[in-house]
């Protein structure tokens, strides 16, 4: 109920939410500088009836990669401890797993073992543990790891590892009539389960990597089953891919960010629309609130440079990292 | 605009809708039968608050075969025409073609060669007419047919082969919060270009087959580019996977048609939802006024029996089978 009722909230006229957003600073965990600028900036033009640079609500098309850019995903991102959990249920019933790689890295938790070993070890874990099963168990099985798991560094619940001033931000945009969609190279069924509470974003606005799926009978029941074997890869070029099948409009609104190569192609597929377009770029700098981290060729900032994204650097523009729960994405 | 708009309209709140619909007949093109007391009695129950069978409006999902269910698909369906159209471009830049199957049979209009041919052929054809090109200029082509052509054996434009009944039950269910998916074989891309103008339904509320794309540059804009290749066929057991894929939750209310089992599938996923569902199976009896046919085995309609789903017969269950624009959508 709450995610559809936050998504229909774009509905309203565009009247009221201005009256509402220039009521009180839409971004109060953000410091005065240029990323907040630029963004209420943009957000003022396109939403100004009337203006040179208004934007109909129906365009209004905001994408947002999850891990990095709405929440933490250091030293891993969620979804893999998730499926470290999972190994360990599997070893609970197989002990042999305990002295096979991936699976001994996985127990113990090693993640150098995942960055130096890369995608291919972690496609095994995910085959081994998220699929063979149909989707009703899969979110069953998420939920229960979102219920019970805490984040090993910052020791606290997953459902509070997002950022502050990112749900700020998702709560202003839609006040201001654009649809949030989640874009992310974590797998669709596994944000599924978290994004309606922690973002109030609804499940059908959701992109992510894809599982091959297939029909299947239990019983006389039809239900959707989970093969092993990755669809699509909603990462990198793979994301402007995934916004034309789901959408079908290129954003005029993105957020990613600086660690993984991510969100360059998502940026340059907004930037390529005829009309207004906006493009933020987290950059983690802040070792001492949250992780630092960047590419070693800094290939995201540099095109941030040169396409003219919006850099906003964690140390100096957010004032609070962490510290806002369900309640804030209702409003 | 529009599109939005309507689908943001099942956001009124439940009684409003129920004051609305309460007032006049809500399908005034269907001739009172099992088929429209069935719809009204099921709408009437998941929209009742407080009502044994109440669902919420987040839930009200439901999903409608395009081709046969919501406009004709007889002698072929609109987008093989789009791709004839496409051939006879081609063939005049390329005179050969019209001595080479299936090329012949397009530019000929040979509707029985294709249901001999079969899918194969019609794939050849969708390959050299539909791919290689990005998607907004996919999308100019599309709407420059629909513009242009009209249906060969109704002579009338393809934006008014629609059914009066299912455009009324579109409303109806919009009304009363559901929110209405397309749910084709078609290809989302064709369906995109029409679906918002005759149905109302937003270019992001469609399901159906899909091309495999790619990111590609084009100088310094980012284009999503469609390769010839089909990556998921979304008819028959493929139906459940993208209503999974893109809504992630079992439609409430399912309409497909007899003649190429192609909603079987999507019905039994309905049927299998913890809770109220419904489904109705349009069946093509009705020579006079659109086309007879069937299929050999009769396989829906025996499912419809077995499962239980609602049959509206076009003879007797449609007062009216065609006759409504674009502001009947708005309604």
């Amino acid at each position: 109920m709450l995610a559809v009722a936050l998504g229909f909230s774009a509905a309203q006229p565009a009247s009221s939410q201005r009256a509402q957003t220039g009521r009180a600073d839409p971004l109060p965990s953000w410091n005065d500088g240029a990323a907040k600028r630029g963004i209420i900036d943009f957000v003022t033009r396109v939403t100004r009836e009337g203006g040179p640079d208004f934007v109909p609500v129906a365009d209004r098309i905001a994408t947002l990669d999850n891990d990095g850019t709405l929440w933490v995903e250091r030293p891993l991102p969620a979804e893999v401890y998730f499926i470290f959990a999972r190994v360990r249920e599997l070893a609970a019933r197989n002990p042999s797993l305990k002295e096979r790689q991936p699976f001994k890295a996985a127990l113990e938790g090693d993640a150098a073992y995942f960055h130096e070993a890369g995608k291919k070890a972690v496609l095994e874990l995910f085959v081994a543990t998220e699929t063979g099963m149909d989707q009703e168990r899969f979110a069953a099985e998420a939920r229960r790891f979102l219920e019970k798991w805490r984040h090993p560094k910052l020791d606290r619940p997953f459902t509070e590892i997002a950022y502050r001033p990112m749900i700020e931000l998702l709560a202003y945009l839609r006040r201001s009539g654009f649809q949030t969609w989640i874009c992310s190279g974590g797998t669709i069924d596994f944000l599924r389960v978290f994004a309606p509470q922690i973002y109030g974003i609804p499940i059908d606005q959701i992109i992510g990597t894809e599982l091959k799926l297939e029909s299947r009978m239990e019983g006389d029941r039809l239900v959707v089953w989970r093969l092993p074997e990755i669809e699509a890869i909603n990462d990198k070029e793979g994301k402007p891919v995934g916004i034309d099948r789901q959408i079908g409009k290129r954003p005029i609104f993105v957020a990613g960010n600086v660690g993984n190569y991510g969100d360059i192609a998502m940026m340059q597929y907004s930037k390529g629309r005829r009309g207004p377009s906006f493009q933020l770029l987290i950059n983690h700098d802040d070792a001492a609130r949250e992780f630092a981290y960047g590419e070693k060729d800094n290939a995201s900032l540099s095109s941030a440079k040169k396409y003219g994204f919006t850099v906003a650097n964690i140390k100096s523009d957010w004032k609070t990292v962490f510290g806002i729960g369900q309640a804030a994405a209702a409003k």
